[in-house]
């Protein structure tokens, strides 16, 4: 097997580790390891979704990178509209840059001497680097706000279309790798930076204690670089006070991603959460398809197609499946997390910029007949042990809630919604995965299936319900 | 220090297991160990919050022994007006043998032969063995049920009194051990068997896909008695057809608690989840103590006084806190599971008779001040590695919900409330016991601490926060 390595075409802007990934020899172990042990899911039976072999039929893989510049990113929404940076064929590799949407909370720590990440925050008084930020209207004639009006506000990298994926297909989706971007400044080299803000949007916001009553407060958090320490520790956090853009528009709360924070403005708190080590759990908030639906998409509700999902189990050695929806699939990948609890209850998670390597496979309607990824029409998500569904309040808001759904989606949704939904969802699997009857299933999910909160912070808000494969290997003995 | 061993004194139907444990010199290492253990918790500091000392002031600790009869339950119901079987003072151990309500699902093997089990579910045309079940109406006069309408229905043990026990203190119910009763029939010697029952207040029950719809079903399952085992099985199910009691009643839907099913009746399904191994986390679901708001309680909504929280995690190695209500605090339990999910979506878990050993220490109200303890209105939960709070629709509905409090509950529960709940009372853990702003505690709680459902099916539903200890070890390193 060949291993060829590809940097995406306009990848001019690339800094940092080297594309040519499988030329370092540890590397190619790696990847050879991985689709060693990919071929090896094969003999786990109906404790296993994945079918290697399609990947292993070809003789040449191929390996691309993508940085995340102001060229390669759509910043706030999904687009069946947007050209691909790269098509890929199924089984190949794709290293892929994300930056944060919370990296100019801390521009000294997250963006400075990053020309990467310099370029998609460049923003002066005649010129940003990524002008549209959200699925708005591009002339801010709703709110003001800005161009796309932050409706929608992940920097997302991509798409990667896939090489005759269409709607009806299954695209997995295997994370290899995940690891945090090093901090650009020297001053602070060998660390990594993420932000956590407690927004307008959190659960928590209209229903606090102390004084002054709204308000919002962002959390700078050191991360590990280097993968010795298994946590991350918190450095200061800082009372949002209106900040104004260098357009000159005042932004009293958090309502455009990416504004420039005033450090002069804001009073840093340090020594908060002095004794606390939040344990790192590296995960993509979102990885997903286009939806066809509509042509510019908010990126916050997560739908069937995936996005927003915000589960931190969608980190390294997790795979997604995804139903493809438009031709091509289209992946895009955003919004890094060092850290998130289940619920994100205050708006965000550690948001902080991550390199992940992907492989995706491509499940052809034809092929699935009669096996575990027939029928799928909600993102998947395998673990080394567990299988997961996602539930939504909508788990299709864009058809379920009709024209005004990107907007309608942020007043219906409700934990209990979908909570239903997980439920659907869970005793779908079942019945279709494992082969189950229904009343099978729904003893089943009542004595031995776990459901947790993923968020309910992201307007179409989400449950997930937990099966271990453990459950599946035999009930003699 | 000495070990006394007392029996209840009406144990005069007690079999089976002796009920001088200290006498085996194994359970005495036992017992010993456990307080060694338990003075070691002292060094946790901020990660503890027990204070064994309390128990270990006394030179003499004795440990008494509660079966399971029906001189000795309480059917459905919490009371304050019940006479405790025992006092014990802080420090003492109390083993208690529960027995679950659904045993009659399958008398040949969860009830015949074990003659505390048979005199609880006695019935015959003129008497039964326990004649209230439930907190409804002795004469039945509100739907025709039977004494006590099944309005509650667990098989509660108790209730034991801690001497000295005020309102305003804290009662710390540690879980020392906890194992299943063996059948007592000798066709299945060696083993032990539950019930799971997908019931009509169960979340999918007005949701299926298959007909007939909508229709109750119990599975029964085997659970391993000897402990080798970490996984129990199904054996088979059957659809609940009308049933009539020994007093003429008929009984269409499971709305009464331990009436007799006629298997010559139903449909037995034989080789049901057959690869399937449910993983045992064997629990309580109710462990309580008497709340002050009525005299007569429905033991199926839990609240500020726990009661059916039913939490998988609160087996052995367990602690949990409950803020005591009424003097001698009345404590309780029953419902034992043989394993749950989280939100025990059906309606039950694996109903399965436990028995377990408990340590009671009180924290006098005078004690608390400056302790992590001070201000606990809610019932808390530790384990080794992890604090829990319990989140309700309602936090203590009999106040929230007024005088039709226990009608009530049933309609106004949602999945939002008690996120909403386990919020407030997970923020006010961590400003309290950890001694976090509430800036700090809200960012910790979006980045370090997982949000789940206990249970979707108990009237006043519930929501579990999760906070791992090893956050507080210290930031820096």
């Amino acid at each position: 097997m060949a291993n060829h390595s590809h940097t995406f075409p306009r990848s001019d802007t690339l800094q940092g580790e080297s594309p040519a990934l499988p030329e370092d020899p540890s590397r190619r172990r790696f990847i050879q390891g991985t689709i060693a042990s990919s071929a090896a899911l094969g003999h786990l039976g109906a404790a296993s979704l994945a079918y290697a072999q399609t990947a292993l039929q070809r003789s040449t893989i191929s390996h691309y990178h993508v940085p995340a510049t102001d060229q390669t990113v759509h910043w706030g929404y999904f687009s069946k509209s947007l050209k691909p940076l790269v098509e890929v064929e199924s089984g190949d590799f794709v290293t892929i840059e994300t930056v944060t949407h919370h990296a100019y909370d801390d521009y000294e720590r997250m963006i400075k001497g990053d020309p990467s990440v310099e370029s998609i925050y460049y923003w002066d008084q005649t010129r940003k680097g990524v002008n549209r930020r959200g699925a708005g209207p591009i002339d801010a004639s709703l709110f003001g706000r800005g161009a796309g009006e932050g409706l929608g506000v992940h920097i997302c990298t991509g798409p990667v279309a896939i090489t005759g994926a269409e709607p009806g297909d299954i695209l997995e989706v295997r994370i290899l790798d995940l690891k945090p971007r090093p901090c650009a400044n020297p001053t602070y080299k060998g660390k990594s930076f993420g932000s956590n803000a407690a927004a307008w949007w959190g659960f928590h916001y209209n229903d606090m204690l102390e004084e002054p009553k709204p308000r919002e407060v962002i959390t700078i958090y050191e991360v590990d670089t280097t993968g010795e320490r298994d946590w991350a520790r918190a450095l200061y956090n800082f009372r949002w006070v209106p900040q104004t853009d260098p357009f000159g528009v005042v932004h009293k709360t958090i309502d455009y991603p990416g504004v420039p924070v005033d450090h002069s403005k804001v009073q840093e708190n340090w020594g908060v959460l002095k004794k606390v080590r939040i344990p790192i759990r590296p995960h993509f908030g979102v990885l997903g398809v286009a939806p066809q639906e509509a042509d510019i998409v908010d990126s916050i509700p997560p739908s069937y197609t995936g996005g927003n999902i915000d589960n931190w189990r969608i980190g390294k050695g997790a795979t997604m499946y995804y139903p493809v929806a438009v031709p091509g699939a289209l992946f895009s990948a955003g919004d890094p997390h060092a850290s998130q609890g289940d619920s994100e209850l205050c708006g965000t998670a550690i948001e902080c910029s991550l390199t992940g390597t992907f492989q995706f496979i491509l499940h052809k309607q034809a092929t699935l007949k009669g096996t575990a990824l027939e029928s799928l029409t909600y993102p998947l998500l395998e673990t080394q042990t567990e299988f997961l569904v996602h539930g939504f309040s909508f788990p299709n808001y864009l058809a379920d809630l009709g024209p005004s759904a990107q907007s309608d989606i942020y007043k219906k949704s409700s934990v209990d919604l979908a909570l239903r939904d997980a439920f659907r969802k869970m005793r779908h699997f079942l019945m279709t995965t494992q082969g189950l009857s229904e009343d099978e299933a729904v003893s089943l999910m009542s004595v031995g299936v776990d459901f947790g909160v993923t968020q309910v912070v992201d307007g179409n808000w989400g449950m997930h319900a937990i099966v271990k494969k453990s459950l599946f290997t035999g009930g003699e003995s």
